[in-house]
């Protein structure tokens, strides 16, 4: 099955996570095609959302929106049902994290707007195929994330820090990596800084707000990209009546292909 | 006078603009730094018209979108009055032209919300400066723009056709207009088409439906690109009760570089 299941197209993934036989996470299924960050809120909140959204692009590109009550994609998967297509579903109530799912068909409501953002497993895969090493891949484990000192421009509402992932890239790499990152505006883009984590306000690299610390050899330079977490942060310090967003690892795999997200 | 307006930075432009003496087009003021087309619509519209250029990012591209009753983009340009700041607005009720003003500031809403889009006229001096030739430029008329076959994503009740801009480029820099144009995603980016108008539904190139009919030399091949007038035929659709733009070619000046928008 699970060598299997890495064969699979988009659209056969998605029926196989609706059924309920998948609620694992989505790391190397549909390799090429781009996966996105979900965020489902009542329409009374969908304005400053958008609106945090827009003024922080690189932590959060937006791929698509759909209107109230709407829940399939056209642009970014036909056929699909964002309400049984993501694997796990994590329901924030006022701020708190109350409830996981892996469907979320009996508390839809007709106000739900849907947000997708972009994901960095589409740049990841493009650094891999340049040879620049992603060691949180390599070392099997969940990317470094950080909380640091730089605001995100308020969105109504919506406010927090930018929220950045790490990954040790060899100096002679590192003007490549962003070179290669820019080219993908849609999914976290360019690097929002090089060097020196104090900088940024992370206190210590070995230990990261979220995911695992992975090893800097010598020859590396902590590089942080922007993070897909940091709205998620947002909507705990916003506390809206209800949140729902898929859990951390556990994408929305759609029918684009990364590259149709490249600017050049 | 005409010759000292051209060196007046952004702020002393719509310093002038706000004391009402200065009421004409915008196009070459404030070189070098961005304007923007202005929509101001009431907030029960704002998340719509928000979905439409979300989808559509050529023909609208959003710079800014301010908070409802706000007025002031901190982003664009600080200490800046949007009721006041655009020499000349266009106010539609129901999607009919019902008032030209100079002055919004009576007929003020506490739920207008403000987008500002991204304007051409950044990505023209780009060309300019490669010496690659702008025709209506030359020629002292106005862009023509034509009303093609080609749907916009629907937003809410935000719909209609793509409208695009033309420039006969010569043969041997199209290329490089391309190159240039694509740099500045934040001002409708890279053309939309290159050649033939038919295959865009454009019928006589002779007759655009809004703007001025420009010269194509022998060597030259017309070049389209996504135009901000596109948002305005949404608007007369969805026949909102009330919307406000700038006047065409009367735009708002921002504080913010042209470069700032590249890029790379």
């Amino acid at each position: 099955m699970d060598k299997d299941i890495r064969e699979l197209s988009p659209k056969e993934l998605r029926l196989l996570i609706r059924s309920g036989e998948y609620n694992k996470p989505t790391a190397g299924l549909g390799m090429g095609y781009a996966q996105a960050n979900v965020y489902i809120l009542p329409l009374r909140y969908a304005f400053d959302f958008f609106l945090f959204a827009q003024r922080n692009p690189k932590p959060c590109p937006v791929l698509d929106v759909l209107e109230p009550g709407i829940y399939e994609t056209n642009f970014l998967a036909p056929d699909s049902d964002i309400r049984s297509d993501v694997p796990k579903y994590n329901v924030f109530c006022k701020g708190k994290l109350t409830d996981k799912r892996e469907d979320i068909k009996e508390i839809w409501q007709d106000d739900f707007v849907t947000f997708f953002l972009g994901c960095s497993f589409t740049f990841e895969e493009a650094l891999l195929r340049s040879q620049i090493p992603v060691r949180h891949i390599e070392e099997g484990k969940n990317v470094p994330m950080y909380i640091t000192n730089i605001r995100c421009r308020d969105g109504g509402i919506f406010n927090g820090p930018l929220i950045v992932t790490m990954r040790p890239i060899p100096a002679e790499k590192i003007v490549k990596a962003v070179q290669i990152t820019a080219r993908y505006p849609s999914v976290h883009g360019s690097p929002v800084h090089i060097g020196s984590p104090q900088e940024i306000g992370i206190k210590d690299l070995s230990k990261p707000d979220f995911g695992d610390a992975v090893e800097i050899k010598s020859e590396e330079t902590p590089v942080y990209w922007a993070c897909g977490v940091t709205p998620q942060e947002a909507v705990l310090n916003a506390r809206p009546d209800i949140c729902i967003t898929h859990s951390p690892g556990h994408m929305f795999i759609s029918d684009k292909l990364n590259e149709e997200f490249a600017t050049s």
